[in-house]
């Protein structure tokens, strides 16, 4: 299976290109479209949506992760090999956390160039083409690097922000609910806001936090949009009031 | 054919997440994105919809329909057939509209549960793995349930208002066409439209209802938007005039 | 392969109900979304978007291409066949400005016609089984026609407007980069941008134009969004300065 994880947004082309060469380069092989909506050229914040989305897949899915503002400059694209998983994108940082939570980790700088490699779009002319090759079982020209390039030691193993926000206004942290006491407040847009199991747990239009599906705390109101409700967005910082 | 109508939205990890159960439990069954915009938390109007949507559809057909707003919570995990194709989702009166249109209609609830079953997402937990099962022609573990529950005998056959805006900004409204006088007129957002076979058959900018290509009456401005123009949103209340 | 372009919006049920039909009557053929938001109800625009994404699809590749205002009315169905690709869709224009870059294209008019054909989703109804016809290599029923009627020798070569901003901000002209000057400049929304390799190539906030990765010249922004900063949308003007 191939994962996407992407900025490109819901509209425009990219997507559809980059799966018309899945399907030319690794025919038969489910793609599944995970994010095309992560943090807009954000990889730090992507990287804990990622960190946290990634370990849900069984071993043995190859993510296809593009959060890259920096394409056709100097940073490198890489192979990161994660608990059986692979990841291919660019070396930014957006494995970072991904890499850090897991028990070993590789990675490797890829080495392979296409024919045709365009200024823009190394998500279609690179990423794909090797992402297909990983997911039929085939050995992509590429060397060892130092693992600690990729893991940004100076971002924290937790992110006290906002990292998305779905289709229902709902708002995740990039904090694992685990890592907070189980009676935890949040304090978040000027309102301090108490856990619950679900949606259905509290009166409609009641704040709530909640361990999402996923694993981390997510801000939502019952029947309601966290988004407006509290004035939250990508990016809103996340106080743990104990 | 594994159908997906949900109020998941277009953006976030949810229909992704499902398909990966669908692609792992029922590999090489088709799986199409009917409405992943259904009406927001609101199974009644999304009823409505559905039940004009899902004949389209061949008998075998299974329907993976997740609007759910009161998932983790009492509703109980179902299943209803309705003329050959299967319903699996939550009883909150979804799939109420669908079988009361059909000839036979049997209604189980569903008795398999998960290993693990999150609070928040049974539509990737529960009903992804169920549909893939019956998609393969598979059991599911279920006990019958009087159908009654499920049929909603107090919400009217067909509904007097907008039940979608289109991205043409055309207004379905719950009615269908087949069940108003031809020359009915709709009274909708302060105006009286008259009907017409279809956009090219009215002048650009003329409002107009016409039976869609499912058998919904729906108000739509040749070139143009009808939800601006006629200050339409779902919800929006809808009168026949004969 | 088949490529999906079309003005459906991202939203609703016309591109789901589509590949049902493809799913059905091409099985195991891959189906790429390329655009599912190409100018709305607007052939002239979406022509020099279809024709500059249409060569990047190997031959053998059968475009349905579905932007079809006058749906129900006079216009003809159509199969155009450039290069060994095969476009599937209304004869309004659309596969003008494709059809007259390729080296030899032949128009051919569809007389079959489905059981049941609905006024408004022709794209459903007949274009989607025509184009799983041509998928499977089958023949379908069809009469030749001048090619010249879809030619629209009124259109130019190259269209100076904005034809497709992406979910980046980033605003796609109908102009190719290889028929402008390197070193041109191009006057748009009250601003004369100069050309850069890529993003990364200009500092952060800085508007530039490069060739994209499609041939498009195509307005930026480096870490910003061109249609903000500069008032872009599809059909502001372009201009080139020598």
């Amino acid at each position: 299976m191939i994962v996407l994880f992407t900025d490109f947004g819901l509209a425009g082309p990219y997507t559809g290109q980059m799966k018309a060469v899945l399907a030319r380069e690794a025919p038969g092989v489910p793609v599944i479209d995970l994010f095309a909506d992560a943090p807009q050229r954000d990889p730090r914040r992507a990287a804990y949506l990622l960190a946290a989305y990634a370990p849900w897949f069984a071993p043995g899915t190859v993510f296809l992760a593009v959060v890259d503002p920096g394409v056709g400059g100097a940073r490198k694209p890489i192979i990161a090999a994660a608990d059986g998983r692979q990841l291919v994108g660019p070396e930014n940082g957006l494995f970072a956390i991904a890499l850090r939570r897991t028990a070993c980790c590789e990675v490797r700088e890829i080495a392979w160039r296409p024919d045709a490699l365009s200024a823009s779009f190394h998500g279609r002319d690179l990423f794909a083409p090797v992402a297909a090759r990983l997911a039929r079982g085939e050995p992509v020209a590429s060397a060892p690097m130092p693992a600690e390039s990729a893991l940004r030691p100076d971002w924290p193993d937790d992110l006290a922000e906002i990292v998305y926000v779905d289709a229902y206004g709902n708002a995740m942290t990039g904090l694992r609910a685990a890592t907070l006491p189980r009676d935890a407040r949040l304090r978040v847009g000027g309102r301090t806001i108490a856990p619950a199991r679900t949606f259905s747990a509290v009166p409609p239009g009641t704040a709530f936090w909640y361990g999402n599906s996923c694993g981390l705390a997510e801000i939502a109101v019952n029947l309601g949009r966290a988004d407006a409700a509290l004035g939250l967005a990508i990016g809103s910082a996340v106080a743990v009031e104990k």
